[in-house]
């Protein structure tokens, strides 16, 4: 039988998976805002990014609540401060996942993307709505295996990263500076938002095994 | 009489002012091995990040003992919450400085920064090591009032990051996309930088109130 305590960590746990669920869900709208230049869908990406926070500032809330009453030893600690780390990188992605959203606004109704960089944009936007999912995944699983797993999907997402700048970089890169600028910030944002992603699983790997997860990177 | 457990607390402001000023330092030699091509300087910034993170682990790993033997509750487990997250906002920093370090360190022997912006990335340093270093004033002075001031400053750090990026833009450029690319990323780490910064003081100002300092932003 389950005590109030080990509900409380149990409801904690539920909104990071739905904080998750929905930086996932904000990635693949402002993805799709982005590259076909949908103004009304990155209004939607910008005014969410707000939910999100809302539910980070109710999530701390309610984590130092229980650490206060608690007073929480051990596991439920760890559990409890690593919460507060996997909110904060969750709050932050939304954030990059906002800097995503205006570049498609601040260009509309131009689309900001080049068309030789819509297919890299594309997948570092699958790549990472899949990382996400993984995250959001290990938070519910708590799955040591699967927390592995994103170290190999950043990987794809460096990949990506670097192919994009390989065409900025080429000789018949005709968009100027303008763009090749738009494009540079818009990659950092994909690829610190699959960061903190990984970082989430590593966050995971310490709240199960009390040890820090440097031998992934 | 201070009780042990006061006393760790102050050890634990004391190793965060630490961190601070070890953070400062690296801005200071960071912007110097970058304006000057000086590589054994950018090294000695590159090696020196991972001091810093040592600090961040010893510091972490002392805070949550205290979390687990003291059972701290109101504004002493405030004191450890908000501990862990300046200690996350330092190491960030120490990381976004090591970047600007590597961009020094992969353009020698040539000068990464063209001379028409020299001035502003001087500036961005200057005021980057002015944020740090009220950061780390008022963690240990906890003063409000202080606190405050450093958004004046970080409004300074926008202004410079845009002039960054009107420069970028101007008919006038002649060093291409590959410089621009270097001069965009090189302007958000010092501009990120100077965000945790804020974010430090605004940390300071939930630690002596208990609220968010929301209306600073």
């Amino acid at each position: 039988m389950r005590d109030a305590f080990h509900d409380d960590l149990d409801s904690i746990r539920l909104m990071l998976v739905e904080m998750g669920l929905m930086v996932g869900r904000s990635m693949a709208l402002a993805t799709k805002a982005l590259l076909e230049a949908d103004l009304p869908l990155a209004e939607q990406v910008i005014s969410e990014d707000a939910h999100i926070d809302n539910v980070q500032h109710e999530l701390d809330a309610k984590t130092l609540t229980l650490l206060a009453r608690q007073q929480p030893v051990a596991g439920d600690l760890r559990s409890l401060v690593t919460s507060l780390r996997m909110s904060a990188d969750l709050e932050r992605m939304g954030d990059l996942i906002n800097h995503i959203a205006k570049v498609a606004r601040m260009r509309y109704p131009a689309k900001a993307v080049p068309i030789e960089l819509i297919e890299t944009v594309r997948e570092m936007g699958k790549v990472a709505e899949q990382i996400i999912a993984k995250a959001t995944s290990v938070i519910e699983s708590h799955n040591l295996e699967e927390a592995m797993q994103l170290e190999k999907d950043d990987d794809e997402m460096d990949k990506l990263h670097r192919k994009l700048f390989l065409t900025l970089l080429d000789d018949s890169w005709s968009h100027g500076i303008e763009v090749a600028i738009d494009m540079t910030l818009l990659g950092r944002y994909y690829e610190r938002c699959a960061d903190h992603a990984v970082s989430v699983a590593r966050r995971v790997y310490f709240l199960v095994t009390g040890e820090y997860a440097s031998e992934l990177s």
